[in-house]
């Protein structure tokens, strides 16, 4: 079974951390944060992440989107409410047209979940190569692990 | 970047559909289904799985539970609403003590999603071995692709 | 204490019903449909009422929107997942600019919740008059209780 | 229309305030908050508030329950994404067995709803007398207006 990477565990190896606050309605009836609820929670964190690093569209040209093409979460340890959870961030693989941000979330010092998201740059023709600005940024914001 | 496999966009490989509803509140402000919410829809489709295919935790011992060690979505075209979903179902990979449930999410005729889902039994001790009834289950319920 | 009067118990005062699947994310650690799952739900319905009784925009004039002024749930029982609700609507009260929207939520024979919503119609200038259209579609579709 | 009285929209008159980050997730197509999603974020609010105000179960018999009866929302303007919203309470009328706790949600310097939420103490008999911890709670925290 796959697992996380020992550097993954480690928010010092995120350069950028968010705080996100969680909520009664995140937990279901095993007490613990939902599975599907997490994805929200670290949809709010990656959000605040890439305003934090600077992106806000103005680097996009006419007609070009960011899709999110792939979330693979690890679930590694219950999270609970009412704290709030701390979610590292830092950009992982990148390639012509998409790249990875890749989380960690944080409950006090024990990571609760590992995120991992492709972002794809496209327009109406299919994607497209990423511009210089977001290539500096990304280099910029790296995953040190 | 990684894709989805051609095999995983065909519903005829999926053993099991559930249909689950889309709601109002599953739609953003860029008009498609969230990628929050997505994961939502699947859990719900995955619940019904397990109950359709005879989960019912009578076959697991005291003291033993499911965790979701993982979930990977990958995200093909854009979902809407209010057309609700159909949710292929069908176990992947299998293991001493975790399997995969491999999900294909049809609109239409289309695929907007696929899932994997990674499941470990645990006790207190941690992982421990799948019993004869869910390896059976398993084997009577693959995905076909 | 307020309470929902007996009318408003009985499903067959409500001359629409529409049926809204449940989802495990809607229940939360009490084991019950959460009261803020409960919103979700019944906005589902309420939009799917709406389409049903022949709303779609083409009444409307350019610029005029109908906006939530307010929502009253009452809580009557618990509720279950992973049964469906049934939920009956029917218009009420009807003024120059806005109108309620009833509706009672049922999981088998028993009523889990009332809902009253209260809709206006505006303009760039605040409240404007109801159409023809809308008030017929409130007359044809009258809550009996 | 009933709308909420103007004492209710003065931030000044609610004596316990509760900070509540927004989510992506709470915006629906229109760009605003969900309707629904504004009930999940009132309810994170008055968790808060019952918390922060010594509500913490001794005081509660065995058997005894508290149960939201009603909530009633205003939706007074719409709501924004990112900004964190600042939720005051106070408890509004009080019975024998049931208190309000009322709430004013803002978003700069704005009211963007008011919610109105009714609580009944239960044991399995039904409706049971508030105890003197709770009712001393209710008097020192009391709406203003």
């Amino acid at each position: 079974m796959p697992k996380p990477s020992p550097a993954r565990l480690d928010p010092a190896n995120y350069p950028v951390a968010i705080e996100v606050q969680t909520r009664f309605q995140d937990l279901d009836p095993l007490g613990h944060i939902n599975n599907g609820a997490m994805a929200a929670i670290i949809e709010t964190g990656r959000i605040a992440f890439n305003r934090q690093v600077g992106v806000d569209g103005r680097d996009r040209k006419p007609g070009e989107r960011w899709l999110i093409a792939r979330l693979e979460i690890n679930y590694v340890a219950e999270g609970h409410y009412p704290d709030p959870v701390t979610i590292g961030h830092g950009f992982g693989r990148v390639g012509r047209s998409s790249w990875d941000i890749l989380a960690g979330v944080f409950q006090g010092d024990r990571c609760i979940a590992t995120a991992d998201c492709t972002i794809v740059l496209t327009d109406a023709d299919g994607a497209v190569a990423i511009g210089e600005d977001q290539r500096a940024r990304i280099e910029r914001y790296r995953f040190a692990g």
